[in-house]
């Protein structure tokens, strides 16, 4: 069954996400039975792309690869003032709007906005967007729920790391007590290289820019506030809880130095910085953003690098940790796939009543 | 939704299973519309207990608590002669038969027969005993997918940390590459003793036995038998192959002392007995047990204690570790229902057709 796909905000993940359905095209028709339909693609800076037939993936692929742009694709193309994201989300008919834009944390724009019309127009909604599900997840969820439509977020917390889909499918009826993990790759990074090479923060920092983990202005990640949305997003989604940013403690790992973690590892305790939720003993759910010192017994004590971790606290299965990638071109791309594919099981089984 | 359940061989995790239901029976019934109808339990020591109206299941677990057997439920008792396992799932109707009979590794019996019979009675089929699963899986899947009918496993690997359904509802499209991972939790338990206490290999073995984690006879886990079938599991089931017992190569922990455990420390790495399947450049299927010095960087080096953990190289998603409990009377318990909740919820959507 051809499912229509309409991608807003096009970079690295979209990229990856074209990649796979192009890698996978065969498995994905042969065993799913699904076709994806790409009629438009629209992109603040890179312009919109609108074929309703379909656009030819491994053709955009080779132009884009080939350091092209959407408007080399040589029809259906349009500036971004002649047709903006809104445009297309209203005009276009399609199944799924997958929202990529940048993630804005203080307003959640202009993706929410995106979501909200995506509804609207009876579209399911696959984000990897941070923003509007750390901010206005309750709102969303309230919007998809009254017009029985999907919100797929995978990719907002581990990238394509099974969260939100491990919790759904795999846990129930488990209760959970408390989710508690490593969620930023870049601190994990720097915190290992302070560790196993001696480096002093500064220095491990240095080293993580020119690998491209950490941006030219850290603070999101070192100060905390990467972990901080995706707590938020834990908090909200799967806890249940109604936090605000503000409700979050949150402290970043630029105190800690080269000898606080030798003196740490002395004791058998690696620093790490922990996302931490929990329902306590009132009912009330309790988020944080610390480094903490975890003993070398603990599962996540054991991350090292650029991985992410998250360990589940609950009453049947006890502790039950997920370890992988946190970011990544492919494996975020990922997260947006197993959504899309989640979705097209729904529309499939409505479409066969 | 009512859905009628029978249970043949009846130990600790049935009890789980039990208390599960039991526990959980509110949010079964609210958030799944789950309601279970225990129809008869069967065990060749403890006997056989049938009721068509389902059993108090409440009732049941208050007198097994409390030292009673299945014959003080006070009606619909029989011995085995009178009823055996075999009369209950020819005789009784029901949705789904639960297979928790003892493990033979050799011959796959009496659950082979059990789950064949099932199967022709039109019943679905959970289990957590890996011999039917080992030796005949291909066989099993086949009368499965003839009568269009379910075959639930999560059990028989890592309990009910999530494996099968993991595997099923988070990693398409994925292809794995190769799954490795600590898969005997007596074992691992074993050589973290050796390690961090420097007990011997036989001090740490009668460690395990004093608190049950070993048997009297230890050797199924420490020459590598139950990984070995664990492994054959995840080959056969996961990756696609074909193999026997005889195709893996297998090697216990019994001789390695606290001096190779030291050694190896002090060059970074940690003895684990790994289970390890992969599919080599001529897409066979390569599989052994055997214990392996594993760097402190992979997630396998840190699972301490009797705890389990796979690891699944992916080509999208890179390598993915779980790790969580392998055995228990709750986790393994669970491991039955989330695979009964599976069953039920296409149940239900047959009926909704």
């Amino acid at each position: 069954m051809e499912i229509r796909i309409e991608i807003i905000g096009f970079g690295t993940v979209g990229m990856g996400f074209l990649e796979i359905l192009n890698r996978k095209a065969d498995i994905l028709k042969e065993k799913h039975g699904f076709v994806p339909k790409i009629v438009a693609i629209s992109d603040k800076i890179k312009g919109s792309l609108i074929d309703y037939k379909g656009l030819d993936i491994q053709k955009l692929i080779k132009i884009l690869k080939e350091g092209g742009n959407l408007k080399d694709y040589g029809k259906g193309f349009y500036t971004f003032e002649e047709k903006n994201s809104i445009d297309i989300i209203e005009e276009i008919d399609s199944d799924i709007l997958i929202e990529m834009t940048y993630t804005n944390i203080n307003t959640g724009e202009p993706a929410t906005t995106h979501i909200k019309k995506a509804f609207e127009k009876g579209k399911h909604i696959v984000t990897s967007n941070k923003g509007p599900i750390a901010l206005f997840y309750k709102d969303l969820k309230k919007m998809a729920d009254e017009r029985n439509l999907l919100m797929g977020i995978e990719g907002t917390v581990l990238s394509g790391t099974p969260v939100f889909n491990l919790v759904e499918e795999t846990f129930p009826p488990n209760s959970i007590k408390r989710i508690k993990g490593i969620l930023n790759g870049t601190t994990n990074y720097i915190l290992t290289k302070m560790e196993t090479e001696g480096m002093s923060y500064e220095s491990a920092l240095k080293k993580a820019q020119d690998l491209g983990y950490a941006e030219a202005d850290p603070t999101a990640d070192v100060e905390g506030f990467d972990a901080l949305a995706k707590v938020l997003i834990l908090s909200n989604v799967i806890m249940g809880g109604d936090l605000k940013k503000e409700d979050i403690k949150r402290e970043g790992i630029t105190k800690i130095s080269s000898e606080d973690i030798k003196e740490a590892a002395k004791n058998g305790f690696r620093y790490k910085l922990i996302g931490s939720v929990e329902r306590d003993e009132n009912d009330k759910i309790i988020a944080s953003v610390k480094p903490l010192k975890i003993p070398f017994s603990d599962p996540l004590s054991g991350v090292s690098g650029a991985i992410n971790a998250l360990t589940f606290e609950t009453d049947l299965l006890g502790e039950v940790t997920i370890q992988g990638p946190g970011a990544g071109k492919l494996e975020t791309g990922f997260s947006i796939m197993i959504d899309v594919l989640r979705i097209f099981k729904k529309i499939n089984k409505q479409e066969k009543k």
